[in-house]
């Protein structure tokens, strides 16, 4: 295991009936900022549960985030949050309100030009407003942790930002509050935690067997639950497993003192920048042919990956980890997220330009080992056709 | 799932020669109280490197904290941080010494007597001392968590207290520096660690699949890995996944709504005070006495324990849940920790005496139903003679 630091402060309030614990949790006289995003916290009574916990104190909003939410966007947040004299930030929604809330956070008390908060991957962060979330789709994770990624249209760019200065000071998550959500939204976000997952898990053998286990259970989590979440909307226990295991995906603890490859995500990034395609389906594309093109760089992961969650006993290792990797594809494309570029009307021209764009945006040394440079980008695109 | 509240401040600093953070993490200004036990820190290296890293602090010192650590004793240590005026507390050890420095965390700031702290559980506590951890033996899990066992010699009373107030900021933890523990403390801590999981798992099912997934995974990392650490006690991974998980067996996250038992705990504590049994001796001899007598109740469990944690395929129900209370007795002998009353020279005339201490403490309604009295308990040790 290789040396680490955890460190995660932020408080998680989680059950049925909870967002009323707002009341206490927020600091009396602050003033509060709402983020939200296109409604559908009004439509399924998240908003007014909130406004009720609220009653009496001071309270602005900012709605309109989109998904993969835009710096052009969270800097109209940015200008509200200053002219109005708010002093404390409350997300309402999935993973992009609260990223595009973590860097209102930030970029609130930056001083000079916000963008540099992107450019530098936060590390230029010195100061942020605190913020809370209630979350209503479980997926990325940035319920409890301290990372954000921004898309800036214009420059067709989505890059990460990452601070100890924003890890959310609590996060509410209802499970009940995940019932209406569309069955698409259910699957990417499966897909999404997913991939968070192996991100931290697939790479090569740290001997850190806690976290190794922890992963392992959240997948087994993941490939039993997912499923009957879509079938079962109503089913509380359900949405309450699903709801945990991402949460618990992408807090920092599974990745603790291992490698970490990420480059799954950085290449999805950029189809997402791209075409406008849903995050999770970016990652359902990449990941497969990531895994084939470098299998026997994470042989012995893939080969544990393979016996202890997708328990396949028969067969020799290279059958093991063909099937382990089928049978990924296999899953996502039974929640309903297709896996190919090809379903998605990308063919070969879609590969130059995510090439060209990792090169723009430095992406040039992606992966555990740094040793997914452009060409091997494009050998896991090709593989994704 | 029930509804539950996750918070957990404590920072984690992990790996070999991470000692020497405490430079840094320990703020400028502060006058520290050293807290440590019998001086195995100073034959093992650990109180020179903590010098080392505080050179040019203001450093008192207070030494002789014991297993088990008194109300007397750290009273005596209450009064030398008044005495000299420190404003943060260093505990270096095992989970005694940090034990015991909760309590001057809390005691040194509290109005009234102390003793109130532990007669209300810790519910009095308002205010306490900043500390931090550098922990020399992976066991209690008292380096990230908010509780504390203290024991009153003169009442032969051993009683927990719990407080928000009382997470360690820090605590460090390098695996090195476990490698001179005597097999005896090796051994009492894999059980006291394997014991912490099984009273949050070993209850009613919850449906809580995350919490379960990561108590299988932390109990195989103990069933693996307990016995290499006595077999080579300087393999820095073995020692490394041991510390961990010992960590993470009571840092909360396990226990997130789920039913909790701790009868075993309460049980043993009684034991100890009366007859000085190591903490984990007590939980090795009152476990699976405790696990047989109330097995029906949790006969669900004890099945998916013995199914997940042990593997037991073969037989019926009653037959894997039998034989996984044996593995598990089995276990602890393996590790040289006898399971068994008479090991220890204790016979029938303890059992009444540990059931009038339970008395007297108020201890008549616990495990997870709170349907544990003193009958129930009484039922329990005689299946441990």
């Amino acid at each position: 295991m290789k040396n680490f630091t955890f460190f995660n402060p932020t408080k998680i309030i989680f059950g049925q009936g909870t967002i009323g614990a707002l009341k206490n949790e927020i600091p009396a006289g602050k003033k509060i900022m709402l983020v939200y995003g296109g409604g559908s916290i009004k439509k399924n009574g998240t908003y007014d549960e909130i406004m009720r916990a609220l009653e009496g104190r001071q309270v602005e909003e900012f709605s309109g985030v989109e998904p993969n939410p835009t710096y052009e966007t969270m800097m109209k947040c940015v200008e509200k949050v200053k002219a109005t004299g708010c002093d404390f930030l409350l997300a309402a929604g999935g993973g992009s309100v609260i990223d595009g809330t973590k860097f209102v956070a930030a970029a609130a008390l930056f001083e000079g030009d916000p963008w540099k908060i992107l450019k530098t991957f936060g590390s230029c962060v010195k100061k942020a407003l605190p913020f809370a979330s209630v979350l209503t789709l479980p997926a990325t994770g940035s319920e409890m942790n301290s990372g954000s990624v921004i898309t800036r249209a214009e420059f067709k760019a989505k890059l990460p930002f990452k601070s100890d200065l924003v890890y959310p000071v609590f996060s509410v998550l209802d499970p009940m509050k995940t019932y209406t959500l569309p069955a698409k939204q259910v699957a990417n976000g499966v897909v999404d935690s997913f991939v968070h997952i192996v991100e931290q898990y697939l790479t090569q053998p740290a001997h850190a067997e806690v976290q190794d286990r922890f992963a392992e259970g959240l997948l087994h989590v993941l490939i039993e639950q997912g499923p009957l979440a879509l079938k079962e909307p109503e089913n509380y226990e359900v949405r309450s497993n699903l709801m945990f295991a991402a949460t618990m995906a992408l807090n920092g603890l599974i990745g603790c003192g291992v490698p970490q490859d990420w480059s799954t995500h950085m290449i999805g990034h950029e189809l997402t920048a791209l075409y406008g395609l849903d995050h999770a389906v970016t990652l359902a594309i990449v990941l497969p042919g990531n895994l084939t093109l470098r299998k026997q760089l994470k042989h012995d992961k893939l080969l544990q990956f393979a016996q202890r969650v997708w328990e396949i006993k028969s067969g020799n290792d290279e059958h093991k980890i063909s099937e382990a990797i089928k049978k990924t594809s296999e899953f996502f494309e039974s929640l309903g997220v297709k896996t190919r570029l090809g379903d998605y009307n990308l063919g070969e021209e879609a590969i130059e330009k995510v090439v060209a764009q990792l090169k723009s945006h430095q992406m040039i040394k992606l992966g555990e080992n740094g040793d997914v440079n452009l060409e091997v980008s494009r050998q896991i695109l090709e593989l994704c056709l």
